[in-house]
């Protein structure tokens, strides 16, 4: 399992969400207390958009909270989007191919669970890929197939409906194969204009997903907080965790949900996953 | 493309072929003369036989020729089967999955070459992998898929045949992707009892592969040497390019041919793919 | 801090003790219980014992739990004795260099614990260096500063009498500068053919360090244990932390002691740094 | 040995002097043609300013050219000043903190080059180097310490000054220890603002240093071509092997000789090392 946070506001120091939280994305690293596993230690990584048609990405194979580059990177890159990923492999190896967040084209992907019994289903999945996209898969994760699959069936055009067909796919595989209870699954993707999260498990035990409340209301609840003031009002981040210890700052993804960060209304809808 | 070395003998310190001899291995890491590169600094590997069934293999993603471990290694194991690798990416990525030798249960496989075209052949190449041998693939390498062939048509039983059939079919899949010449290759592969090696290329116009002369015959070229005492009768390297010195020390493989360093006589046959 | 372990015996595949006891080494690399840090992810090494003469080092910057030539490697090498390390590092870089064992010519060191305020103490530490053995010093770390001054106090002819004058040596440097406190250490040091163990701490109240108990007087414990049958009456381990769930299988080093493993009979004493 | 490029003027995207020229600084890594070694595989680094107070800096252990990081950190950072370093180990060991460019506070540094037996200079010259600033030294090479020499001699307040104390400083505690010809270099440093570079050698036969036509000189030599336009008046670089193949683009820096790029009239002057 793994750990991860995404970012969709103002332009903003890296470092300023990475680092500098109450158990920042880098803390939890060591040191998770939601997750499944307490040490996210199996590689990281840092996606973010210079322009929306260009997404940096930076990935290492040691653990965040040890890498050099990426405390020079995160106090000198600004990004109005950006997703951050700290890796707890469940089998795959580490290596920057398997590093999240995945990119293609100008999305980027990144992922939190895994697919059941996943050696046994992959050969499967595999063929479900577009052949024209399938030369494009560089790692072995669950996840980087999962992406591929989105883009299979359409994430550039309606991200939603595309996760939900390919999660859709992904059950009637494993149904095949006998395999229950086969996605888990808290995912952000982004083409550097908006940018989605996604909350499901097939069994709807799905891992923990929070979202930020309006800066706009966390600003009344807290009017001398001198750093709201500085936030611009579009400001949003998606967690796996919490950072940071103010009181109404952060609100539960529903179970088998999706949201939107976007210019303008904000929005939350079911997930609803479509079989072929 | 990459180079390679292959010794099976008295059991023999690592150290003694891969750094001592002039024009070592390592020093072909900087300066490959036979090679397409005159660089081969994408990561590299050594496998080696502790017992026949029980290979151990350490790969690295640096050059060689800069790494540690493997100069320490080197100095303190031995071995009477070993593979060496150093490798130039043909453009898959620089991991150590994708890093030779591959192992197997107890077989180890390393290449010089490529499949033409790889990205554009790679899906069709993989489905003619045993679905229950595929999720044992790791990387993402036309050497590796290439190994996976071979076990599925019969590396453990039959080798020679084996890899003929694998390359048969690799030649039958590029075909109908109008893809010609599409391998090109200089292999090796061990069971932990005896190492096989092959020179071949659809143009025919194969890399470079040499095995070294009978020692009891070097001896007699050579009677001042006193190296050539210490090594056993059964002894030979088969190399990409020649190492150190002798005169009459390497003989040329010819073209379209496999070689079986076993015990009693060694043996050199015509190599013919056979398509599916 | 760091945890580590430290064998000496008949020879044994390192496998036997890194991987496959409960609670072995590698599973504390995740989920240490009485270290300072529950996660040593900062880099790991093993050092093991080919001949007496030529210890060979292991050592890597990523995590232990991950690391795959670390496993092949441990199923592969054979030693009568071996230390292993796994790192949390106190400040310095993540880097072979100052991964433990340390090696220089035929002796291995490795180190858990800190020298307080290194860095303020580190230009008169390392002045203290014999200018001879000044330029093998390779990291940055206050463990390898520690060894270099066991060397150069005369660690290769009197190891006990040569750490309290290092350690005396430290103390009065940093109590120079006005720093209580300084050193805080377990230490394993071998010439490949003894083994040292050392725990001390200027507080005297020094990081936990057990020794096994002799093996014959468990297997009059444990009758009924087929494994203890396997091990030599000779062999002995020494760890940070306990491996396994064996009642009476391990003993606290006392405070302010070092122990040596040797053949015939082994021996506990007390350790009194000598102030220069 | 190794190769290094400085760029000053308008803010650049990396990639456009990094991997777009031919014979770019990353080809060079693999195939120099004037440096002492072809290959520069041994670690690589780039420092960039986001502000002038703030550079960032991003260096990695592996060659240059396979590095997947690197080719997506510069298609998105851009900066008005940088620096770029590719390596080639003259013996120190293979790790980040060995990489140019080196930074202390807002200052870059890097070298191409060596001090003659500077395993056994380097006790006497890190002892000249500012006790408040020792602790900072965090790698094992002679250019690191040559920047702390600098750094001590007064390189914040008068660059030029400062590298020639540094540099008859070395070549003095060499002529002790009876080493001739001590100091081989080019050096690039940086404050932010301005951009220095040093080329000298205690033999005089420096290695290779150019550095850029005026370009409006350049637009009057190829006034055909388009990029040239797109330049600013003021861009300046300093390489140590001509990318391009721009007749009239390149200039020899003298022998024994530094260079200022600064805003107004850049700077070319003699280099006279002051012994202490």
């Amino acid at each position: 399992m793994c750990r991860w946070l995404a970012y969709s506001g103002s332009p903003i120091l890296l470092d300023e969400l990475l680092f500098k939280p109450a158990h920042s994305l880098i803390d939890q690293s060591r040191h998770s207390t939601l997750g499944v596993e307490t040490t996210n230690g199996d590689g990281f990584g840092v996606g973010w958009y210079a322009t929306p048609a260009s997404p940096g990405v930076f990935r290492g194979i040691g653990p965040a909270w040890n890498d050099r580059n990426l405390v020079n990177l995160a106090s000198t890159v600004t990004a109005p989007i950006f997703l951050a990923h700290i890796r707890a492999s469940t089998g795959t190896p580490v290596q920057e191919t398997n590093c999240h967040p995945f990119r293609f084209q100008n999305w980027l992907w990144m992922h939190n669970g895994s697919i059941a019994e996943f050696a046994r289903l992959k050969r499967d999945l595999v063929l479900g890929v577009d052949p024209g996209l399938y030369p494009a898969i560089e790692g072995s994760t669950d996840s980087e197939v999962m992406f591929f699959l989105a883009l299979t069936f359409g994430l550039r055009d309606d991200p939603p409906g595309a996760v939900e067909r390919a999660v859709g796919f992904i059950e009637a595989v494993a149904a095949q194969h006998g395999v229950d209870h086969s996605v888990q699954m808290t995912v952000a993707t982004s083409d550097g204009t908006r940018l989605w999260a996604f909350r499901y498990s097939t069994v709807r035990q799905s891992r923990s997903l929070f979202y930020s409340t309006d800066v706009r209301a966390l600003r009344e609840l807290h009017p001398e907080n001198a750093q709201l003031l500085q936030v611009s009002d579009e400001a949003r981040l998606i967690v796996s965790e919490p950072l940071g210890q103010m009181a109404g700052a952060w609100n539960a993804v529903p179970e088998s949900a999706y949201g939107v960060i976007q210019e303008g209304q904000d929005l939350i809808a079911g997930f609803h996953p479509q079989r072929p």
